[in-house]
């Protein structure tokens, strides 16, 4: 029977079929139909019926150089044929390079090494555990509004409802929760409020951190910018004012890149849109564009060097994965080489433009935030009052009804809570970029219509 | 800088020296020296130097069918030209037949869905995220004689000292450790006092459960043969019993399949040795023999129910990645097809009388252990009064220098503690295991002279 079934050709009935039955699907109950996808070439997904659908979420924010790049495929079927895997013992060409590539991106006057994991999650547990033997304190600060992955170490950091599962065995001691600002949904308009608002929320922070006892304090890890929670930009000046905190304390900073990392926002990593250096960050998604799972953590020469003088007490038997790091020399490689920064910010010029264009005409949008080619959209009920279509921990099934909408228009997109996510490969031309937002006026005209007070 | 380096072909020695600059190593201080491997057939590592040496603990015990398999390889050249990445939410060709494929030789009688993750450690924390969910209990059950991963769920589930470093910061609630045996080093004698044992440590574990109250506790969760700390063969009837306990007071039993899982015993599943069916098992590494990161979770009918009128709190973004169940598909096929199982139990008919013949011979050879290809050798000081080589959480030198003298006779193998593991590719045949073999004999008469009373 398996060996029938492994070299058989499936119709796409047959794979939605088999998913329904024999795959846990993660977030949902199990047994719910789903869209059996048969290919993926650049911005686009194909099913089994012909259906073309543009990715405008590089799926969960991770195909950032679209789907089957020839030079990750090549990169990959190369190393294949080489060496698929050596343990983390022993050194291999695209571990090593990799490593020097990315810290060479970070800037090797102040990075220094890279430890692999094989995704986001695992990178911020790492990160996580290395601040605490550096410091020899205990507490992690995170954020509420914040999503660093589900096994338990990355969940407990978590700010959003998705930690209250793992919290269900009762959470760990010293992780600490403190309020980052969402400046739309506090009350407050970007560009005006923004000093205010970064005095304000940089102040509740040191007082949190004074009543926990700085002292105690590993590290403050947050997302560089917020993503799955809703691309929230901070107020300008706000991450510079963390940076600030944790000097003054002997805090770590820990950045996690795994969303907004690899040109997302228009630079290499996106704690470089801010004037600060974290002490250690985290990478997965773009390093690869999913093509093979792998993640990472950045650190210091300092915490370097006290690895030096101390063992690493982490370790995972595909930290360094040989072809996993060889599509990463190559992804790596074509950021760099192809100015993918660049065009971000050019494609930026059209899609920033667009949604405050949204943002003025539609009832239903409250406030857009975008940089790079990194935004969301908040929706809501009531534009007055700001009361939003899906309040926080709600799950409003007109949001759900925004998404059937867009694909049905063949505009595959995510978003949480109450927010649309608009986060296109980074490769998007600018005319595959205006033949799809369009998709996103009509529907949001529909929302106007239909929803809204 | 990045584009030379990315396509520049390097030499062993800068591959050796990218990785101690930039490169952060596992478990190790950082800085030390590695050997570069250029590399990798069959049972066969190379270095840049022309020097062969065989993989006998099949790396970390995950390249269960060797290196460069060209069924897998090409299987990952094949969709890596079709599709190497769809997000979880979309079923796909590869996941839909893995998922199949795996249930069907679990027992689709009993089973019925697989959530994918990226590895062991994964796999581990979300068994036990499951586990909490269904039982609406919280205590998971470990042995302390364990190993399942480092993130901190798998790490606090996890018996052995790799722990400590994790609860630096404060261990999570509701992870409890019992004493699992190890006969040997516990006094007993296998094959002589396995009902005595068994009796005596199921007592112990009930007595544990009763105190710590069974309706809280959601699971037990163990290693079906205790991998990393020494492949520890339980006695006669106790995974039976821990089964029967189970029952009695409606807890899950997890049987992690991790390293002993892919036909590693001589059986598809290690737990198939016993009279037993886990509600849940983990795997990884051999499901693609590490040529991709994969890992997962089996789930039998009952738990799988329960998901389909509960939301499954678990995700990850690469969840049923593509390129990994498409060499997932070819693994498992390759397993079946070529009856790997039945090879095992041949060649455990030269691996297991050399092991004996060993333990007779030499006096640093306490007790071996062997079940299929999974082995290991308890090396002593005093065989008399069992005096360990290596006490537990000790680092005696030693144990490295045997280490290093296998290797320079060409023989690749790891070991943790006193332990020293024979776990080579499943592959390997007759004469290659023969040829093998005596390097071993000749490193422990060199230990018999230089480091026994």
């Amino acid at each position: 029977m398996s060996e029938s079934l492994a070299t058989k050709e499936l119709t796409g009935e047959e794979v939605a079929e088999l998913h329904r039955e024999y795959v846990m699907q993660s977030w949902h109950k199990q047994g719910e139909p789903v869209m059996p996808v048969k290919s993926a070439k650049g911005i686009y997904v194909y099913d089994y019926d012909g259906n073309k659908y543009a990715d405008m979420s590089s799926l969960l924010v991770c195909s950032n150089l679209g789907h089957e790049l020839p030079e990750i495929v090549d990169a990959i079927k190369d190393q294949a044929s080489k060496m698929c895997f050596m343990a983390p013992a022993y050194a291999s060409e695209p571990k090593s390079k990799l490593a020097k590539m990315i810290v060479d991106l970070a800037g090797n006057d102040f990075y220094q090494r890279v430890f692999f994991t094989n995704g986001g999650a695992d990178s911020n547990e790492n990160a996580i555990k290395m601040a605490r033997m550096v410091t020899g304190r205990q507490k992690i600060f995170s954020c509420y509004r914040s999503y660093h992955g589900s096994t338990l170490g990355a969940s407990f950091a978590s700010g959003d409802w998705r930690r209250f599962a793992t919290e269900a065995g009762g959470a760990a001691p010293s992780f600490v929760h403190f309020m980052n600002p969402n400046m739309y949904e506090d009350g407050f308009n970007r560009g005006e409020d923004d000093e205010k608002v970064t005095a304000l929320y940089l102040k509740r922070l040191e007082d949190q951190l004074i009543y926990e006892n700085p002292d105690d304090v590993a590290a403050i890890l947050m997302e560089s910018i917020v993503g799955a929670n809703g691309v929230i930009l901070p107020p300008k000046g706000y991450m510079e004012g963390v940076r600030a905190l944790c000097d003054k304390y002997g805090i770590l900073m820990i950045c996690d890149e795994v969303m907004a990392g690899w040109c997302r926002t228009g630079k290499m990593f996106a704690w470089q849109n801010f004037d600060i250096k974290p002490d250690i960050f985290t990478f997965a998604k773009g390093v690869t564009c999913g093509y093979v799972p792998l993640g990472g953590v950045v650190v210091s020469k300092r915490i370097s060097d006290y690895f030096t003088d101390h063992v690493l007490q982490c370790g995972l038997t595909y930290s360094g994965h040989t072809l996993a790091c060889a599509a990463g020399v190559a992804a790596v490689n074509y950021y760099v080489e192809h100015d993918i920064a660049g065009h971000v910010k050019e494609m930026e010029g059209i899609l920033k433009p667009f949604l405050e264009e949204m943002e003025a005409k539609h009832k239903c949008v409250g406030e857009s935030r975008c940089i790079g080619l990194f935004s969301a959209m908040t929706i809501v009920k009531n534009k007055e009052t700001r009361e939003l279509m899906s309040p926080y921990h709600t799950a409003n099934p007109v949001m759900g009804k925004i998404m059937g909408a867009l694909k049905d228009k063949g505009f595959l997109t995510f978003g949480r809570e109450t927010n649309v996510n608009i986060c296109p490969p980074l490769t998007i031309t600018a005319e595959e970029l205006k033949a799809e937002l369009p998709k996103v006026d009509e529907v949001l005209t529909w929302v106007d219509e239909n929803f809204c007070d």
